[in-house]
């Protein structure tokens, strides 16, 4: 059941970029962003289109700093959370590229790199393509949630959705970062229908996913097991269940991280059990781990980006939420 | 720009089911779907729930007329209307394989069997993979629209939502139906911003895909050119632009039929311009098209499924309707 894909010749990332808002900014990790806007705006009427926009300038930068233009793009993936992956098929739109559209909830920004991969390596005709993930506050909150202006009180296991995206171009050319393998995730029940605690939720199938994993690979092997948005509670969730119930538990719990966690400084901004959202990973990934991967500070890492699959219909109708962590694993080349 | 993906080994269709509902019943397909449930409901308590028992239940009886157990399968793609693709995840719960969930609207089905046919052809490891895709009227028409409660009048150029399911058992060993090449396709602005008349605005993007295309196949080597759900208006659309602006035009357009036209008998069902979603071009290639491919009566085939991307808060905020039409091609093997 583990099915570990692992890829016959590896696809590269040529390039990536991130962008993000007002929090973003404010977090340890805002000097890092290609793009930022503190209006969260970015030049548009509405939160939905600014999504767009974020993920539009995102992956406009990646092609800038890979010194691509529009037409070197054979396939884009993307996907968000707005309903009907709006935001990013309107950003889509401009780049005349084939598209193909995900819902993988925040487990988006790895389930794109997946199928990116896969699609790239099983076609002689693509040469480079990009996929692009994004979430933003305030069009979350207004969809999920409540719209903002009515002021509601938020729950301490509460996560704050990023107002941030990420860009990833992939080809087959050799660069200094390559997707080795890679192992879809499996839908896996919450066992909560709390729409304020959804990183307790994500965290079985994120302890799902990296245990059948390890029961193939040596986690001496690997630098960093990075989930995506666990926050505070859901981490805390996981690393018990794997100290308790992997053979390598101690090893893997030492070697987590969370992108949920990283983004913000959960004492001096008010996010509570931290970040969540699309582009929670996606940014943490373009910002931070690429570049260190990059400056050779980490030579192999695991990415699961988690997602929390639920719909305001789904809750308001009592229903469990379901998790799901993809897995992908990227590397330095030498 | 056409980049096809010719798929260097062929990915077989091993097995397949179609469920359907009441207006689906009364259709001229409807003594051919595997499952069908006159109350819509099949055998739970709420619209939404209902498209993923029925999704369930095509899957189910996938796997059961290929002789397949649950284990069998090491990847489910799927994706559906529903906000937060909620349906095709609840669904797929329950099967335990990895799953990659999608958003391509109405082109879900077509876009299913491209990602599908791309990941198993990517890996070695995998053998086997199912892809489902549903929609179900009264959830649709109460996410996008009003609930039918509402008793809301419809326009003479609205589709009426299939409540329909298609499931595909895909694999890499022989049989007598293979997909044997692939190409994604573009978004494209469909000029209207009209929820009532979105077969007009897909036109645009299936145009785009057929034309792109027939710019290097042959279409006397093709028995039909399949769109997903264009309805009587867009159908009339793309044999327009068919006629007067591609090298073939009157060929391509004699070639074409459209699932949203093959579902429903407009003359006795109150179906206005004919049926639309994910789950009407999965049903008609599920009940009609792919026994007559195994019967000999078609040869090779072009599948497009059409998708209007659109969102309640896009229309409400005056965006335009994007519309995307994936292409896929199916064919007989001797």
């Amino acid at each position: 059941m583990q099915k570990i894909t692992k890829l016959k010749n590896p696809i590269y990332i040529e390039s990536f970029a991130s962008a993000g808002g007002y929090e973003e900014i404010r977090g340890p990790l805002g000097h890092l962003f290609d793009i930022t806007d503190k209006t969260d705006l970015f030049g548009v009427k509405t939160w939905e289109r600014a999504e767009s926009e974020m993920s539009r300038a995102a992956l406009n930068i990646a092609l800038k700093k890979g010194s691509l233009s529009n037409d070197m793009i054979d396939l884009i993936v993307a996907g968000d959370l707005q309903n009907q992956c709006e935001s990013s098929y309107s950003a889509l739109f401009t780049f005349g590229a084939p598209c193909i559209g995900l819902y993988g909830a925040c487990s988006t920004a790895t389930e794109g790199l997946i199928v990116l991969s896969a699609m790239l390596s099983s076609s002689e005709n693509y040469t480079r393509g990009a996929t692009v993930t994004s979430s933003h506050n305030s069009a979350a909150e207004r969809q999920f949630r409540t719209p903002l202006e009515y002021g509601a009180q938020r729950y301490p296991t509460a996560q704050w959705t990023a107002t941030a995206a990420g860009a990833f171009i992939l080809g087959k050319t050799k660069t200094d970062i390559s997707i080795t393998s890679y192992m879809p995730g499996r839908v896996i029940d919450g066992y909560s229908s709390d729409a304020s605690s959804m990183g307790a939720a994500m965290a079985l199938a994120a302890f799902d996913s990296i245990s059948r994993f390890f029961e193939e690979e040596n986690p001496d092997e690997y630098d960093l097991i990075l989930t995506g948005d666990l926050g505070a509670v859901g981490s805390e969730v996981l690393k018990s269940l794997l100290s308790k119930n992997t053979r390598h538990g101690k090893k893997l719990a030492s070697l987590h991280r969370d992108c949920g966690l990283l983004l913000y400084d959960r004492d001096k901004q008010d996010v509570h059990a931290g970040a969540s959202g699309c582009g929670c990973s996606a940014a943490v990934l373009a910002s931070l781990i690429l570049p260190m991967i990059k400056r050779k500070e980490l030579s192999r890492i695991a990415l699961l980006s988690t997602g929390a699959l639920m719909s305001p219909s789904s809750i308001s109708q009592g229903e469990s939420i379901l998790g799901v962590a993809p897995l992908i694993v990227i590397e330095g080349v030498n």
